[in-house]
Parts: C-alpha cells; sequence; structure tokens
C-alpha cells in the first residue's frame, strides 16, 4: 500500500494582477514548490495542472502541457483536469492516485486561473459553465443566483438569518488580515455586509467571493521517500471525491450539499477518524451560505445549525473548529482552478506549524474541501503531519 | 500488479448532428457501452470524461458532472480530464492509472465534442487554443498553418512531395467507407486532394480533418475481474503519456514530433514488445502530414521515410501495418475530445474480430496514438486480446 505525501508547497498572491500573466502566475508558484520541496525539476515525473476556464479566459487550453513548457519539465506527461471550481481539488487527488498507482513517485500540482482579462460579465458567464448552462445559465441564473436559492432554502428550512451568514464573511475578513498572500487586507463587520447592496436576495456584495487572480501548486511524493527527503512531510491521510446533478433541479435538497456529505463519509471511513478529530478545515466559501452548507454537511455542527455555529464563533480562528483560517475564498480570494491546492497549501503550513498569526494552535489533522459549481463536485483532503527522517 | 482492461464499448456515428445535443451524444455513447460490457451503471465506481473545448464550443464547462448526471452514475466521482485534441486519450489513460491505483475496479470514461454550435471561425479560434495562443494564435497561426509548418519542413528534409500526403487522405477516407460510423462516404483519388484549394500551402483542404460533432465511451475493468465478467476483454498492455514545448517555436525540430518518440518508447518498454510486434495502429491525422509524422515516430518506418511508405500502400488494410482502418481522423471525424477514446474503441472491436468490413486479419495487438496540439501532447496505448472465462 503506497501512501501520498506533500513534501513542497508555492502559492502566489491572489489578487488582481494587472502586471503579471497566466502562465508568470503558475511559474511563480510553480518554482516556490518545487524550492520549497528542496528537490530539482528533473525530479519530477509529471504533472496535473487545474483550471477552470483558461479557454473563456485567457483563449487557452491545454494548459497542461503549458505548465510543464512553462516550468521546464518536459517531455513528462501532463494533464489539465478541470471540474470547475474543483479543479485544484481535483489535480490534487489526481496526482494522489497516480503515484499510488504505482507509474511515478513525485509529481507536481499546480492551479491557476486568470479571471480578470476578461469583463464582469463575460466572467460571469465564465463561472455559469460551472452550473447547468441550459437550464440555468441560458435563463440568467449565475451563481450567486443559484446560491441564493440554496440560502433560501436553509433559511426558511432552519430560521438560519442574513446576520448569521454575514458572520461568516466578517470571521473570514479578519483571518485574511493575517494572511499575507490574501486578496483582501481590510476587516468589516457585520454591518457593512447588511449595508453592501444585494447581488441575489438574500445575499449581498460581502456574501460573495470575488474574481481572483492567483496559482498555487505543491509537490506530491510517495511517502516512504518522503521521509528520507523532506524534514516535514504532510501526509495525504485521506482523499474523497463525489458527484451530483449539474443543476440544482435534480437536487432532493436545496438546503444540503450531498456531494460534500458523500465525500466527507468516504474520508472519515478511509482516514479511519471523524469530524471531531480534525484540528482545522479550509472549506469551499464561494459565498457565505456554502460554508454553512459545508460545515453542515461535513458534521463540524449539526444540520441546520451552522448559522448559529458561525455566530455563537466556534469556527473562529481560537474556536472549536477553526474554518478558514486562511481567509477562504470570500477574504483570501477565489481564483478558481487555483483554489483547491491553495487550501492544501494552507493546511500544510498550518501542519508544519509555519501559519505565522494565523496559527491554529496543535494542528495535527487538516481538513481542505473543495466544491464545483453548485455541489455537483466535492472533492476533499484529509491531511497529517508525517516525521521526515531527514 | 493490477492490470486493466476494455470490458465494453460505445460510440455514435460521427458527423454534424444538428439534431443532436452534446449531452444526447455523449448519453448514447455511454449507454452504449454500458449495455455492451453487460453490467448496469450501479457497478461503476468512477468516471472520466474527455472534453477539448466545450467552454467555447456549447459554453458549458464540469463536463464530467455532467456525463455522471447524464447517465445517472451520480454521486461516483466524476472528472473532466482536458489536453486539447489528446482529451479523450488522457481521460483513458486516467480511468486506467485510477484502476492500477486500487481505488476502482470498474470506470467508465467517455470523451464528446459538439462543435458545429458555433461558427467556422469560432470553431478555429477554440481549436487554436489547442496551441499556444500568445505566440501562434494571436498572431494568425491557427492549426493548419502549424502543422503546414511541419508538412514543409519535411518536405525540404526528406523530399516528401505533396502527392504522397495526399495517399494518406485517400487510403483514410478508402478505410471510412467500410465504417459505418465514420463522417465521410466517398471515396477520393489523389486528383481530387491535388485540386482541392489550398488551406496553408502544402496543405490543401483534403489534408484536413474536418469539423465534427461525437462521442465515444469504454469501460474499464481491473483485469482479473474482467476475465470473470466479460467473454472477451482487452487489456491495455501498455499506457505512456509525453509532453513537448507547447509552441512550435520551442521545438528541437519541426520534421517528427519528440512527444511521440517519448511515450512510443515508454509504451514499448513497458509491453516489452517492439513497433513490428504491432498489428494495426489507429494514429492522430488530424492532417495528412500528421500520420507520417507519427508512424516514423512510433517506428513503423525510417524518419523520413514515411512518405513513401505510405504512398507504396504499406499502411493499407491489407499492408504490412494498416493504420487508420477505421478511417482516421480524416475519414471517421474528428471530434476532438471523443477521438482519443474512438481510437480506442476501433482497437477493440479490431482485437475482437468485429470490425466486419474492415477486418485486420489476425490482428492480436493495437496501438492508439492520440496528439494535442501540434504535439504538446501525446498518450499512446498498446491493446490486445485477453480471453476472458465467462
Amino acid at each position: 500500500m503506497r501512501n501520498v505525501s506533500i513534501i513542497g508547497v508555492g502559492c502566489t498572491k491572489f489578487g488582481e494582477h494587472w502586471e503579471k500573466s497566466f502562465r508568470q502566475l503558475i511559474a511563480e508558484a510553480g518554482i516556490e514548490a518545487i524550492l520549497s520541496a528542496g528537490i530539482e525539476g528533473k525530479d519530477i515525473e509529471a504533472l496535473y495542472g487545474g483550471s477552470m476556464a483558461s479557454g473563456r479566459f485567457i483563449g487557452q487550453e491545454h494548459i497542461g502541457a503549458l505548465i510543464a513548457d512553462q516550468l521546464g519539465l518536459n517531455p513528462i506527461p501532463a494533464t489539465r483536469v478541470e471540474n470547475a471550481c474543483a479543479s485544484g481539488g481535483t489535480a490534487l487527488r489526481s496526482g494522489y492516485m497516480a503515484i499510488k498507482s504505482g507509474e511515478y513517485d513525485m509529481v507536481a500540482i499546480g492551479g491557476v486561473e486568470k479571471m480578470t482579462d476578461v469583463g464582469v460579465e463575460d466572467a460571469a458567464i465564465a463561472l455559469g459553465g460551472a452550473g447547468d448552462q441550459e437550464t440555468e445559465l441560458f435563463h440568467g441564473a449565475s451563481f450567486p443566483a443559484l446560491y441564493a436559492l440554496m440560502a433560501r432554502a436553509h433559511m426558511n428550512e432552519f430560521g438560519t438569518t442574513e446576520e448569521q451568514l454575514a458572520t461568516v464573511s466578517v470571521k473570514n475578513h479578519h483571518n485574511a488580515m493575517l494572511n499575507p498572500k490574501a486578496q483582501f487586507h481590510r476587516e468589516i463587520t457585520i454591518e457593512n455586509v447588511m449595508n453592501s447592496g444585494y447581488i441575489a436576495t438574500p445575499l449581498k456584495l460581502l456574501d460573495c467571493s470575488p474574481i481572483t487572480d492567483g496559482a498555487a501548486a505543491v509537490i506530491l511524493c510517495e511517502s516512504e521517500k518522503a521521509r528520507e527527503i523532506c524534514e516535514n512531510p504532510v501526509e495525504i491521510i485521506a482523499s474523497a471525491q463525489a458527484s451530483d446533478t449539474l443543476a440544482l433541479a435534480g437536487r432532493k435538497s436545496l438546503s444540503e450539499i450531498m456531494a460534500t456529505k458523500v465525500a466527507a463519509k468516504n474520508a472519515f471511513e478511509k482516514a479511519k477518524i471523524t469530524a471531531k478529530d480534525v484540528d482545522f478545515a479550509e472549506v469551499h466559501d464561494c459565498f457565505t451560505i456554502a460554508e454553512i452548507l459545508a460545515i453542515e454537511a461535513i458534521g463540524f455542527c449539526e444540520k441546520g445549525k451552522g448559522g448559529k455555529f458561525t455566530a455563537d464563533g466556534n469556527t473562529a480562528l481560537n474556536g472549536e473548529i477553526p474554518v478558514n483560517v486562511s481567509g477562504g475564498l470570500k477574504g483570501k480570494g477565489h481564483p478558481v482552478g487555483a483554489t483547491g491546492i491553495a487550501q492544501a497549501v494552507e493546511a500544510v503550513l498550518q501542519l508544519r506549524g509555519q501559519a505565522e498569526k494565523r496559527q491554529v494552535k496543535d494542528a495535527k489533522i487538516g481538513l481542505t474541501h473543495n466544491v464545483g459549481g453548485s455541489g455537483a463536485t466535492c472533492v476533499l483532503h484529509l491531511l497529517k503531519a508525517l516525521e521526515g527522517k531527514k
């Protein structure tokens, strides 16, 4: 049984990078990951790249080969994986399985999106391709509208309030203050959120994650080898993925993300642990309601109680289960294809005790949760620090 | 050591499907594959979908989840892989590695492209995203122009003639006559090719593969299990992939595809055979010159001799090494994301002796060769019939 560890991480600053191209961003993150792993490019045997809509954002497909080219890694196999906003998490899982298969011992994973080369309307349309183009986007239901439906269902069924949703955003903006790579360094209040304009009722501007440029990368290595060459490898103790209908209309319930429930159950079974054993989580808060849905489906709190659980401070940096200490998609930014990998980067920094001002105390087990579309894909990883022999 | 076999195949007719949508096409191919495998949807544990530019052709990303949804396979993990025109081959290889990893025993692979929902110019621009958008397409170098450069280099270095290139097209159109699923059922002559208009000198209209709608699917199963449940499984005895620079400008030579050489060498080493042991091949003839470059890089003939080798009839259905007996991309059609999987479908039919009028005599080992862009990706598979116990 082969296991897989992360031995190097890299991440650009997230934000509006008018001065940097798609290729510069991924090169920057990739080189940082290679250097931090203490390896050379020639040690890497394969590459997986996550990008959601490079075709529509920058007119470029085939970005697996592009990344390998930018990093000088030819002729290794290079593959793009795309699962909407879960492209990064899926790329990570693809590399994980490639090492498990025995085909490779060391694999690079990169995620990147350059979203600001098109206007906001075009960006919204490109992102709409993550849902059901025919039955949703075509009729005007862009992503804020889809998550607004889920928020409304949650409010109706469980009494969740707009103020409770706002506390997700306030917390994540607060955490982002402690993360030098975050897009936003601006504390906000519940009042700020409540007074920001409605995008799709009940979601307001400050309930929504931003349009972001950025890239992230990790180096994966078979765990035995990782112990030999790395002082502080972080093992992926479980990787799980699940799907659901592409359109919201096909779901049994709008107030839960079934794919998250299935993926979390599988991951916990594989790792033989429960949600209680997790010390911190990076979850997919593309909208504030998404974080509530995530923490409920993973099992950090009871179904329907996520709003109160958050408002009570349980998911704060010093709370019972810190969630999105990096700032999350809301505060750190959401370059869609990079997000799932940036979550893993944060988990590694936390588990190595290198997260500086946002360090979670005694962090032993971390969870990353990456969602595609309105929940048609969920990819979930559990990570744990290994002791290196080096 | 786990091995992987194909136990079911499905493929739509290739052509201009004004009457069918992207989802209908993949549903048709997927259901055919499931039925032909004699399994039920619930037996499938994961899905990989290949599509190159669904975002730009139909405004839809996230097509892994879309396919799982269309086939009623939720909540299994579903992943889109994209490597330009090698998306299908890469999806196949991803499923192969997923089974090798021990994560799954049975995986569905689907490839699909609906290219006729946009105009020809938009299609050319979407396809241009397979090359280097910044240094090639932006300056007007669409794909015929890139392969024209390679054809010119080959003609200059080795004396290859336009008439020799034409023989690739004549042969593949002839083979397509025998394939009911091919886009074109029209014999052509060398004169027809020579008299068709120049698209990018020296390539003429009939040197180019068409714009095509279509889908293909295969069911993969761990080989021991495949023997139990299937009468005639076909084992993937090697899977290999390689990359090269995205832009032609970065290559050492324009007259060979290095990624094919690397992938072929790796595949033959893994299977412990040589090019001489291969009984037929489906290669990536997006342009006539591409088939010449492929058969040379794989080793079916000497470098520089591919034109004469083809003109002499060595790659005909009854020749020394039959190439593209399905009609290839030129005659069968080239729905980019489906192509690599359609190649595997043809290989399975040949190895099972089910290829009817285009059956290669005594076909024991088949090769499929799928290229992305101008050669930045190559994915190559070797297949062999297994004896089932059923």
